[in-house]
């Protein structure tokens, strides 16, 4: 069994409120030198058999479908490496 | 300026409703072949100089107190490959 | 058609890294006198027709199932009040 | 001391990817009869002291400037009622 991700971010021109609260938060714990936060959404795709492109491709159509808004919203595709 | 990666996930022990809904959801719009999905979190931190061995510390130890809650999820932190 | 609510909050003794950003992050903008914030979902359910009990003892199963994990989270279900 | 809930939820007019996922897994678990489901966040703020129309009217701008993102996103601010 293969593994897919698929990340989810806001677009860089959209303002991510959750990420602007990390990154205020962070210095106050002590945690200096991080100058901006974005949080996204990150989806792992257990996927039966082998990641053709065919498959891929679907799972992109899905990403647009079900897992992001692209008005808002970029995601990436890869095939999680084994680590 | 550098970008860390900190990727937030559930357990795999604790189960995960968004990634089931997700899960269940696919076969209803024509996507086959996927056998389970994960929802957690992805944030992208916008580091300034270098990513030291110090910096990526620090980051860690940010991950473990702000961006997880490590009774219930497991987090990996590594630097974004410029793609 | 009517509305039901579903409030989903991790259960007070899970620590909540979200929540706890926003807190540290409130005073750094100059808002004061918040000493907790958690952060859970809301899922606004359309539901067809009359929300009977019957109804509503079947968004509670769904609740439990789809929308929460009742390890980790408790949720509350209610009619909305039209404003 | 008091709680005042801001709900947070996208505009009516952006697709929610998250909310559509449960609404199409919502059938396949045996749940009919919701027609739509949006999903959204919900930060229960514990707040010092008493809930002055002066306090409320600095959360409602916390809201508007750490909790949402105005340009996708309605919120609500109430002082939640003891159940």
């Amino acid at each position: 069994m293969a593994r897919v991700v698929v990340d989810v971010m806001l677009k860089p021109e959209i303002l991510d409120p959750q990420g602007k609260a990390v990154a205020q938060a962070l210095p106050r714990l002590g945690f200096d030198g991080i100058s901006g936060v974005r949080q996204g959404k990150r989806f792992e795709l257990d996927v039966e058999g082998e990641v053709s492109e065919e498959r891929l491709a679907q799972i992109r159509s899905a990403a647009e479908t079900l897992l992001s808004n692209p008005v808002i919203e970029d995601f990436t595709v890869h095939v999680d490496d084994p680590r």
